[in-house]
């Protein structure tokens, strides 16, 4: 689980340094699929990731658009902001935490059941989905995309010791 | 681990499904951003899964080209082929296996060392973020993408009798 939200945190941290070197016109342009622009993903995956965990953790919730966070060093500074709930969170997470249910009321009076579980890697997927998109429009931009290759990051230490299969 | 690559064969019959109702002309035109196109996307998916669960076997890798699979028909025909070994090998997976090494030898002669579970997440990784670019060009071809959510697919059966938090 962990090793996930890692990878999406290093990407998202190389996209917006490849941000850094894009016009502030091309990252807010509109384009088509998704949420419809570069820098409102980013906002986006960051707003999505947080409001899921406030949810996990039976807090309120984040309810404010777009437009108020349409500059790169705004969405980053939410995102640091944001951090600091999330981080704590997914390095708590332990295997007890996977199937521990979720309520979630609908407009009918009744309840939908998730588990835990589900909704974490529904974030990481989330995430990773939505850079997807980025890369295409990177290439609109003219620009290469970041890589999104989660070998090679050292996420997780090989042990030279175990024998290969 | 299983949860990611169930979610991601979910999507990628549902994304074959999609491409039953879209032209083949659509399906093999070439596309701005990733490997170039619609199809050409899910035969790459199918190769990258498969190539890098032989290469953890060490067995022979997949070096076929798109050209001798450009329809839907030989995309998931050759799916089918490839899911015997690698549903199997993905129900195998066992916390031991994170940390087993991987040595991938390099052109100069040194020797690059991958943990398993690296690689196994960088396969996750990859079908959703190649997914993602789908999405995106869907909407070029005026068509609503597959849904990208992992909850509501029943992956994680919440344990009603845990208390939440």
């Amino acid at each position: 689980m962990k090793t996930l939200f890692q990878y999406n945190w290093i990407v998202r941290e190389q996209w917006y340094q490849w941000c850094e070197e894009t016009t502030p016109e091309e990252l807010q342009r509109v384009r088509v699929g998704g949420v419809g622009g570069i820098l409102h993903t980013l906002f986006h995956i960051v707003d999505v990731e947080w409001s899921w965990i406030r949810v996990l953790q039976d807090k309120p919730d984040f309810q404010e658009d777009f437009e108020n966070y349409n500059t790169l060093e705004k969405v980053r500074n939410l995102d640091k902001e944001f951090k600091q709930d999330v981080e704590p969170f997914v390095n708590s997470w332990n295997a007890e935490m996977e199937t521990r249910p979720l309520d979630i009321p609908r407009l009918d009076g009744t309840v939908e059941i998730l588990a835990w579980g589900e909704v974490m890697r529904h974030v990481i997927a989330h995430e990773i989905h939505h850079v997807g998109q980025l890369s295409v429009w990177s290439r609109e931009v003219g620009k290469p995309p970041v890589s999104a290759n989660l070998i090679r990051k050292g996420l997780i230490q090989p042990n030279e010791t175990q024998l290969q299969d």
